[in-house]
């Protein structure tokens, strides 16, 4: 099987050469883990390293915003753009308060204009920012495995590789908001921010990579001007 | 009565001898722990070395991703299926969009469904991976309870011997989703991941296990390019 | 007033003498800590040493499990049964499935037919297995309430000495699984099993037991091929 | 004010007299803690060293059951009957079934029937053991309020001295089963069952006491066979 | 800005000179922490020592019984009453169970009540003793937020100085029973009753005081046959 | 991009300058440490120090309570509202309990008058104090979400800098009160009051500021007469 490079340093290793190609992953961590980082630098390192269309679906953040912050770690969106490979959902122009109540309408609209932007631009990989928002839109858990499980399906069988972001409780142990998010993915990989006195530690783990072997042990990455930098060999905790 | 071989490296040892014919088994763990390997090799061991007929309902997985995860721990799905003895229930024939509608339309079908391949194929082993999502579709304890309840019952009437995975709440100490499934089965074993300074350290126990004697210990298990194996003497713990 | 023994070693002995005639006592523990197999000795112990007709009632296994399985703890329910004073509701002739349909019809039946079974049969010694499956039937806790009192007020009008079966949820704290069952009989008893290191360690403790003293410590108790036997002067906790 | 003295022995040093006459007194603790047996000494010792009628309300055991039970803590309630001053709500002519569906039918009934037997027999000492099976029977907080703030406010203004009994859940902290029953009562006395090791020790302390001084600490008890013994000067644990 | 003093021994030190005239100050603490008390020496010292008008809603407690349980601390309000400057809502002449009813009828009743007295009287002091039952009586947050916020906004006003009683749960953290109660009010006073071995020690601290500068630590204080006496230099915890 | 500056004392050290122009802060913190001071100074400081026009919404307390309560900082608000450049949404003109029912009425009306206020007199900085009211109006987190999305979106275009206070619950580790405000914003600033022995000492931490570098530790910051300063170089808890 093929495996998808994130060129995230120091991730791959991690990973035993990257992901499954058209896997669905769940990236989970608390508030200012660096979840937008780490997914933004997936889908523009497949832009610019690999030549691979990239689709970034946010819920939570205007273009302008977006495009602004994603500088600062070097991620320059409207260079990436002007390769023709980087794509958009959820920016101003379908701006935030219409599109909030086009979402409300329909679920299957939002899942039915991802297809056709993978169609139409030969997609390779996916991030939907956050997967939270997108659930909490629905009734019951009955209603978010179905809407999961179809859109993971459809990007799967699109050959699409997705990272899902997933922002958990402050303080919990939880992978996810509504705790079936995890069932339904390929793999989750957790980002942790563990208070050590007065200073908040980021950790990384690989907690499940459905058909490929990967690195078991927390590990300490850094957010750093290039972006998120993981350390493949140095553990976030001493051992017992 | 007579006992089936697992085949699984050092569990049939913790069972002492292996799982009583026409008993259905719970296999509780978190995320991640394995879960489902263990549960196919039950499967495939059964075909490949005892010519066994089996079942693997999967309601989380298409039949392509399981089948190329599954020879990461030389299981080899399509020589087992070649062989004539390996069914599949929830693959991509019946897509997982339409198959959800038809789960969702009546709980029954599925059991249905279920009864007529084990008849047709005589089927003597069964997985269902996962119970949660089972489970998530019913109303409340009491449907969910009658669910289990007659599809449990159908199973041993059938002879079959059958293991229901079902996926734990990431650092609870809890059994199963709704505290009810471990109620209807003969047996729950229990696959933990500890986190252990910066590593996840997998451990078995065998919880219950009516009608037959067992190791009562946390034994240490890897997960190998051979899949699971258990170390029946090592203990997870020292102890106090 | 008259002490019905248990005849489950060491246990009339913390019981002083055993349960007074006619009450109703709840037996409280977690998956696996061997209270169906305490609750038929009970039953079996009557019939076999005392002459006294016992019924079993199960909501969770089918006769031919229930007999194999206490096989194994050299119960021969088949040879209670040919004594003519072993009796059981719940087993197959009622099949399971329909079983259910009937009781979820209408609660009051199944206390009727209890009722009929033991003033046909004499019966002296009743288990309930479990009162979990029972309680989660109705809607409120007030329903819970009035059902059980009925219950355990009717099982005491006829004589019979009945203990209650409660499985508890894992690493909780609770007696019941909705914290009024204890209200209403007229002892406790707790099965522990408790993890020290890679073990799990059971234990015993008379709860409550009104008008009549009673062993108070928490003791120790094995599930041996002669099913529990009780160490009524060994503690499970070294003292503080 | 008038101070009642309960004559549980050392308990009435604690009251630095006894209970204030004409006050409501909630009495918590957990399953098996000596709630019933405390509760009827207060009536018993009332009748028989003082010569004041006492009430004895409960919902949760038969007059049979209840007249047996105490005998072992040398209360013998028939011939307190005799005295012509111990009376009874409860018991079996109003057969527990019919009389659950008339409080089901009309809480006001139940406070009436109260009343009655009070101004008939001209009681002074009031048991309702417990009021957690009389407050399960309303629809919410507001609606347990007011019943409870109606029959405390009827009891005190009848000259009656009362004491209600609360079973705690199994190692919560909590007072009382719905939060607010502690709002409405004079007074809070406290009964505790510690894990000491694998012994259940016995405590009490006095957590409030409306208008009136008393001891703060957490003291020792003993059920004996003369009943509830208090040891107003022994501390449950040792100081920090 | 006028500071009110409080006249409890010690307080006034913690809070600087006082209360802010014309604030709102929630108390918070446990069952029998001295809540009544404290606010009770509050109106009686504005009344006897400054010649303020006073009020004291009560929810819970009869007049009686609260003029008898206030003597107890040298609080004589018959004389307060005499003077002529201290007023009472809630007591016997609208009888609690007709109270209750005429509360349910309309929440605004009682705030209109409350108002006219203050006119009626000049009231310069109030107490709300519990705000709990009040807040109890009302659907959900957002009513309870209205109801409160038009309280003491109608208080403020009226140029009242207010103290509103809060009765939190045994063992919890929380500054009230809907956790919305802290954020309509200008302060928080917090008293604790912590257990050090087999005592309750009882400690005060100031949580928040719009406005005005004041102490921050958690103090001692007892109640002594003077009511609530606070030890402003001595700290409750040794520091760490 | 540019930062604007807080003038808080040591805060825009932490900030690596200030906060970005247009974005959304949320101020998070329990009772009493010091968020409605902080938020004041945000806006003061702007029009005192740099001339930009600010908005205060508060739905908590009323102008004259909040201009008191402000002096103690060394805040004029009457002052800042003579150079024309401090607006206040909430005070008593909109008396409060007119404003509720008419926020009631609908959520959108409250929006639409902060964004009339913003163009009429070129509001740069705006505080919403405190959100957590605002969200309580609302049915649920789909509500809550739309509304704060709408808020912060309609903020952001007009190029407001916003800082948004939340109440955390006592000795909860949430960011906020529903789990989803810290969703919508740019950046989450944490107020801590951490208990050590009797002193309750405060902490501040930048917890998220997307597009920013930032300090990542626990900072000291005291309340002082010249409202909050921060020690951006001095840590609240020794390492470990």
């Amino acid at each position: 099987m093929k495996k998808i490079k994130t060129y995230i340093p120091g991730l791959d290793e991690m990973l035993k050469g990257g992901i499954l190609q058209g896997r669905n992953i769940l990236l989970s961590g608390p508030c200012g883990s660096g979840k937008s980082t780490f997914a933004m630098q997936f889908i523009y390192n497949g832009v610019m390293k690999h030549g691979e269309a990239g689709l970034y679906v946010t819920l939570e953040e205007s273009k302008e915003k977006l495009y602004d912050d994603m500088l600062q770690f070097g991620l320059d969106l409207k260079k990436a753009e002007q390769v023709g490979k980087f794509h958009l959902i959820g920016g101003p122009i379908a701006s935030l308060k219409t599109y909030m109540e086009k979402v409300d309408a329909n679920m299957t609209h939002i899942i039915k204009e991802i297809e056709d932007v993978i169609k139409e631009h030969k997609i390779k990989r996916v991030v939907v920012d956050s997967i939270n928002l997108l659930t909490m839109l629905l009734k019951n858990d009955e209603e978010r495995r179905k809407a999961l499980a179809s859109l993971c399906n459809s990007l799967s069988t699109l050959g699409c590789t997705t990272i899902l972001t997933s922002e958990t409780k402050e303080g919990s142990m939880d992978l996810s908001r509504y705790g079936i998010e995890e069932f339904i993915v390929d793999g989750v990989i957790v980002l942790y921010l563990v208070r050590q006195g007065s200073k908040f530690v980021p950790g990384i783990t690989i907690r499940k990579m459905r058909g490929s072997d990967h690195d078991k042990e927390i590990r300490v990455f850094k957010i750093t001007e290039k972006g998120i930098v993981v350390y493949p060999t140095e553990t976030m905790f001493a051992d017992i």
